[in-house]
């Protein structure tokens, strides 16, 4: 059992429709507010070596991501903290004010528990027009696949090479980005935290149509031999990228560094360099 | 350090105004978006013999119960749930959703993480009009201190009085009430999560007054000794009822059953028949 099958048995409670997207969609006169909640704790998703304020920046960031992969602007940020000590309180609130007070948002409000190990759940609002909003769904048979920045950074800390110690820390949301690839009207997009392959087969999952990639086009972590490095870009965890789809005759756009690394086709596959690829990534295992 | 002693770190951080009410405050056009967030878990807040279905519909009463509390009308809910065994996850699903059904939200997104103990964060928004809103601060001297229901059954619970058990495991936040509370223009309000006594105390740190009750007009739970059933209502925590205060000419409020017990001093001070009421009810303890 994997994160994915467990959400089936959330699908068939609160309904498939809720569980598509990064974020839920309330209606907001003429905008669109969005919403996501993200739960982070020590044993899993802080890395020994963390500060409490890279462990507040990582966890508002993680949300203000879910927020920027719907064209979004993140507003609000709640923030409930479990804490197994309370002088780490004092440094996750720090942190998660940073990071919001960095991509234009507030923490609102929060609360404070007891608990046997750090444990921090933000929950995210954002704004969108309505024309602009960014959904998973959308892509069309011909787009441009794209990815901002380099992927497998994160990733590769946990492997050994610690001068990628920031992106794994200190995670920088795409807000800009994805406020921009918005406004240009990129036809679907989510964000890549599970890695690329994983996004792609959950993009596939709720379109109708597949994904070619090119090898040689991935962005690749400078300073690692290249297998390695595009092992760890394809299926590497805790990057903070958004992936998306856009019409050729949209690309690029001003503003947003981002690079094609495929194309969109009408079968329902996932292949690079037309060998299918694997559907694996950054997933929770439950026994 | 205690729970109200640790607020006071985050205040000088995200700012005093983020923290005084039961909800943050969105503007929504001519609306008020109220938002909170609250985190429940195993060892401190499930008590032993509550199904997964109770741990999910008290996640999101404690939820509905602070937007209550601000005579708002819950709408929707984020729900990040932190499971040690996965087929916890439906029981603790369907108790949510069916406590959101009940009292008319809807659950609209959530995350699922592994924990080392059930952990539950249910995060609320709610909507209510700009002049019914009800804060914590707005009580004045001379109004009626009222609380609906019979405080102090859930503690009774814990105490051995076990035919108290839907109290503790089954809460039904006063969302019906709330709303009418506010539309008739109670002038102060909250929920009393954590005792009548740490209610009011909190409801004096913001409001430049005291409040004396009656000990005879408490209302009690049946069946129990008088004292330790006034002892139960006063510091007893684990119930959601609303504690408000009202201009006498406005009291009763038609469709709210309530119960005056005591009035708004000018004096900051609270009193029980003239004796200083103590400051104690359920709190976390903090080394």
């Amino acid at each position: 059992m994997d994160d994915r099958e467990l959400l089936k048995v959330v699908m068939g409670i609160v309904g498939k429709d809720r569980c598509l997207d990064d974020c839920a969609e309330i209606p907001f006169g003429e905008l669109v507010m969005v919403a996501t909640t993200d739960m982070l704790h020590r044993t899993t998703d802080f890395v020994p070596g963390m500060t409490d304020w890279q462990a507040g920046w990582m966890s508002a960031a993680v949300t203000l991501s879910d927020i920027a992969s719907m064209g979004a602007a993140p507003k609000y940020l709640l923030i409930a903290v479990g804490l197994d000590d309370w002088k780490c309180l004092e440094g996750v609130m720090k942190g998660a004010k940073d990071c919001c007070t960095k991509f234009g948002a507030e923490i609102i409000g929060g609360d404070i528990d007891r608990h046997t190990e750090l444990t921090v759940v933000t929950t995210g609002l954002g704004l969108v027009s309505r024309r602009d909003i960014i959904r998973r769904t959308g892509a069309w048979p011909g787009d441009l696949v794209c990815i901002t920045g380099t992927p497998g950074q994160a990733q590769a800390w946990l492997e050994g090479y610690h001068q990628f110690e920031k992106k794994l820390f200190e995670p920088q949301p795409r807000v800009q980005e994805g406020q921009l690839l918005g406004k240009a009207g990129v036809s679907a997009m989510m964000d890549d935290s599970d890695g690329i392959a994983l996004s792609l087969y959950d993009l596939m999952s709720v379109n109708e149509l597949g994904f070619s990639l090119e090898a040689a086009k991935l962005p690749l972590p400078a300073g690692i031999p290249e297998q390695q490095a595009r092992e760890l870009a394809l299926y590497g965890g805790g990057d903070y990228e958004l992936i998306f789809t856009v019409a050729p005759d949209r690309f690029p756009v001003p503003g947003v560094s981002a690079t094609v690394i495929g194309t969109v086709i009408p079968e329902k596959r996932v292949t690079l360099d037309g060998v299918p690829l694997e559907r694996r990534g950054y997933q929770h295992r439950w026994e």
